[in-house]
């Protein structure tokens, strides 16, 4: 499983950019490209990393390239756009591919991207959250599995617990 | 189905805010709680009804009387937290109730909302995006019949197209 985002990033979207790698890596892809990558996100993340475990990659690439190489591996790509069509009405289609790109847009999408993509999924067709868009597309995909994910070499692990917060450190 | 965001906000805070509300308005909630509302948001809020149809509701609210007043209504609370008990585990549970306050963590949560909590419920362990948990939390209570939703009133809809953008704009 890889996620790529589709665009330049503006000032204010840092945060947003941050969440992307990060619910990339705990919904169980292996890998986010980005158009640009700039220091202090690749430092966030590797920090999570040595903290949380796992070995989840940020990659610098233009969405083309990242396309057309995905193509080349037999992945699926799913290009995630309000415009698409219903998620629900897809997701059987989607499960039949056992290796995937999906494709987040940021501010404006080239009308390439439509083209290239073999999918245009839609998660609601109401303006909402890329990031809720990712989730939920990489929650239906793997069925929920991906929620089981382990991370190995972690520092820190939370152990779930119904009231407070147990936290095993590694020592 | 009502959510709520305990805590205050961060400057740097203003986009998740704004997925937060467009998350929940769009997966089926009738409205959020925030402690401050800023006129900013709530522009944006009221725009996207405007335009996209619904009645969704930003409200400002401290949460614990918003906490209070769900318990007085019967509303199951389901705290979200990476220190709690797996989705996954809980969910056949929690669908055995039929109204709910989703709460969503901003940076300092007091112990007391894991207390009043019916639920503190971890979408996965790993730090990741309360958009996402809240989400996948939002998908999975509603089994993914809340991508159905249709919103009343609405001056522009989106016809789900596989290729390119369709639009059907009132008149």
């Amino acid at each position: 499983m890889r996620v790529v985002r589709v665009g330049h990033r503006y000032v204010r979207d840092y945060r947003t950019l941050t969440h992307l790698c990060l619910v990339s890596r705990a919904l169980g892809a292996e890998a986010i490209y980005l158009e640009e990558v700039e220091s202090e996100l690749l430092e966030t993340v590797d920090a999570i990393n040595k903290t949380w475990g796992g070995d989840f990659e940020v990659r610098e690439g233009k969405w083309k390239k990242v396309f057309h190489d995905a193509k080349k591996e037999g992945r699926t790509i799913i290009h995630l756009t309000m415009y698409g069509t219903p998620l629900q009405d897809e997701i059987s289609n989607l499960r039949k591919h056992d290796s995937f790109l999906v494709a987040v847009g940021g501010p404006k999408v080239p009308g390439e991207v439509y083209k290239m993509a073999d999918y245009n999924i839609a998660v609601t067709s109401q303006p909402h959250s890329e990031v809720a868009a990712l989730a939920i597309t990489l929650h239906d995909l793997q069925k929920g599995e991906e929620l089981k994910k382990v991370f190995g070499d972690y520092k820190l692990k939370i152990i779930p617990s119904p009231r407070g917060k147990q936290v095993e450190q590694k020592t």
